[in-house]
């Protein structure tokens, strides 16, 4: 690494390393670049984008590009002079030498902010399953379920066995939180609204879009009165709900439902989720989910001057473990920011974190959000645009405001999802599968 | 296939199939669309979008997304009820029997118009050179090179070799056609106004951007006195043009060009055109290009129902040969639509077909272009505004036209270009091949 990484030499500013540029690492670097330029900070990514995760599963269904919901990490801090942005891979931290160590090299630090997030949990089954079932947790996870739901599309168009048809018009969505919801709602409406229409030989009733929930509810952080309109608006889209289904096992033709067989050439998942190797990193006390325990201050314990937070931690507040969802992590990046604040100002600490929950919602569809704000509990069209408002406010670059409301109001009124490009690869790489797959059955038509 | 696709049985209406939607065969599927009912049409595409390829360079480098540029094919052909479309990829053409061999099945005509396009002549270096210096005829070398582009400024802002540094950040363009020119002025601009202001290391002075042309004169299809004046504007984006200067070898350090030895990260190439394999697939005569040389009613002879067109066909008019550029591909779509109406019509076969020469159009960075209509000859900024209306109108679909025109105003506006996203796997990608190279240079540092 270069020699003004190192801050090892006691004559330059304290060095702020931030691992990790989602919502928490992200606001934890505006919030010390704004206010202490006295301090050198790194933030590294093995992206160069931070992307707004909520919107992903719009990508996946075609309504929105990638770029709608990305912005380059070194461009939202570009302000900030004595932040240097690095892409590479983190690939441990050596806690004694202060020290985080990446593909291309390493680098100290003084104060180190972990906030790497988390992946989807297959529990157990990742090596499997992964290939069959994508999850959505970043741009590649999306344009993948993008590429299977259109390629399904096409490939149905041209297919005449009964059976092959149905199983490529099938639609397995597992998991029921928001994102499982929300993607299953957009596709939906992606197959019944857009494409229907604009092919000529799919028999719309051969569609099948299921939503399967291991436990009796979706959506189990929302009071149930607000759950249950969800489900059945979800019911009214066309999404078959399975609850109490855990899934069993999946092949590449379809998935075990419980006991049930069902023949799927899309299957997706996004039933749980898992830290990541944060934990191992830094060799310390983690939850079930791979989740690092801190101190109320957000640190580990011992070593005052790491950091854990967003979806890497877990903490109770009021008895119960926070939530791992994007609020959580932008108050713990601002929080953490201050408390490195009051340290090189040589404070007293401050309070301990506290999530302030300003609400939950959750969109199905095109015209349907639930809502709870406090006591306030709303689901339909106003919940709707309240969601919608309060997205676009948080997205950030007021370009990607622009073009992601223009897109919107665009598919609102036209049931136009115009992200719909297969390119040739994905074509080929069907192909060879469809080519082994009617080998199998008996040789080509 | 399905039997509804066969045309052999008499009491059908015929059957036209369209083997690629580009501005040639969907120009014709829209004509024919429009005035005859009364006609069976399938549209072949391995692709499923039509793609406005004058604007890839824009995609190239972060300026535009994929989806700006390109609509599905079925979408635009959605109103037409007696046209499928149909993703596959054609693998021959039997003319005896009348029959289109796909990946998938096959397909029979009454008539048949080839309008497959051309790709990237790599002048017999195809297997060497393609993988190392991507073109520009479709989407994926378009994020091909946006790739390369970023993850080259991404490394060279680590790196501390200054000769590996120079490498990273010399870009080489070899062909200096119009794709050569606006590629190598949109590098001169994403690398000097929209990235160098957010990267804390890089020297400018380190940039180096190549125009690499084996001709005495980039864009010789236009006066000299055009030509000269996108020259000195590309020199004055900082843009290194070497002329007279064939390439002799493409490395994946460099290239050879006459017999300079250049190291350079990033090379595209956009040198020459070659024509797509439909040559092959009918059998028939084609020029050096592998251009099927067909009769003046587009027809091949012997074979009065089979069309060929666009960048597949040549054609002399006026003791030259027809340029392969999209209006010509456009005319000659709506023309054999016009061709078979008269043949079903039992109509006299009217005059051969004429291009009709409405002018030429190259821009040069963000707002300088040349434009030569009839005997008027124009370059600057009011050329580059008949440059953006010109583009503007020939994109289909009303939101794509929108966005684009807003993103565009923005760019010209801040100089960001906002689709600079760089996934995980391009990164790992980039990061195995940096480790074989240190290994090369005697081990990781």
């Amino acid at each position: 690494m270069k020699s003004h990484h190192n801050t090892t030499t006691p004559d330059t500013h304290p060095h702020v390393v931030i691992i990790g540029a989602g919502f928490g690492g992200l606001q934890a670097a505006l919030a010390l670049g704004k206010k202490q330029p006295a301090l050198q900070m790194t933030v590294i990514d093995r992206t160069n984008h931070h992307l707004f995760q909520p919107l992903l599963y719009q990508v996946a269904t075609a309504a929105l590009s990638p770029a709608d919901i990305s912005t380059p990490i070194r461009h939202v801090l570009r302000k900030q002079k004595n932040t240097v942005v690095i892409m590479s891979e983190v690939t441990g931290i050596d806690v004694e030498q202060k020290r985080v160590i990446m593909h291309h090299g390493s680098i100290t630090y003084d104060y180190l902010i972990v906030a790497t997030g988390a992946h989807e949990n297959y529990f157990g089954h990742i090596e499997s399953w992964k290939p069959l079932a994508p999850g959505l947790k970043n741009l590649e996870d999306a344009q993948e379920v993008r590429r299977k739901l259109l390629v399904a599309f096409e490939q149905a168009e041209i297919e005449t066995d009964p059976e092959r048809i149905q199983q490529l018009l099938t639609f397995a969505v597992v998991g029921g939180g928001p994102t499982g919801v929300e993607l299953a709602g957009a596709i939906a409406e992606l197959a019944f609204k857009t494409l229907i229409p604009e092919f000529r030989h799919i028999d719309p009733t051969m569609i099948h879009i299921l939503l399967i929930e291991a436990l009796p509810q979706i959506l189990g952080a929302f009071p149930a009165e607000l759950s249950n309109k969800a489900k059945r608006e979800l019911q009214k889209l066309g999404v078959d709900l399975r609850l109490n289904t855990p899934v069993e096992e999946i092949t590449t033709d379809g998935v075990i439902a419980r006991d049930e067989w069902i023949p799927a050439s899309t299957v997706i998942w996004t039933a749980g989720v898992q830290a990541s190797e944060a934990g191992k990193w830094l060799n310390t006390e983690t939850d079930r989910a791979g989740r690092v325990k801190v101190l109320p201050d957000l640190t580990l314990p011992a070593h005052p001057e790491i950091f854990v937070l967003g979806d890497t931690a877990t903490l109770m507040q009021d008895g119960k473990p926070l939530p791992g969802v994007a609020p959580v992590a932008m108050q713990q990046g601002r929080y953490v920011a201050s408390v490195i604040e009051q340290r090189l100002a040589n404070q007293q600490p401050g309070a301990p974190f506290r999530y302030h929950d300003k609400g939950y919602m959750a969109t199905v569809g095109r015209a349907f959000a639930i809502v709870r704000i406090g006591k306030i509990r709303s689901a339909g069209f106003l919940a709707w645009l309240l969601w919608l408002t309060v997205h676009i406010i948080y997205l950030i670059g007021y370009e990607n405001r622009l073009i992601v409301l223009l897109q919107w109001s665009w598919s609102y009124l036209s049931f136009q999802r115009r992200v719909r490009i297969i390119t040739r690869s994905a074509w080929l790489a069907l192909s060879r599968k469809k080519k082994a797959e009617s080998g199998k059955h008996g040789g080509p038509r």
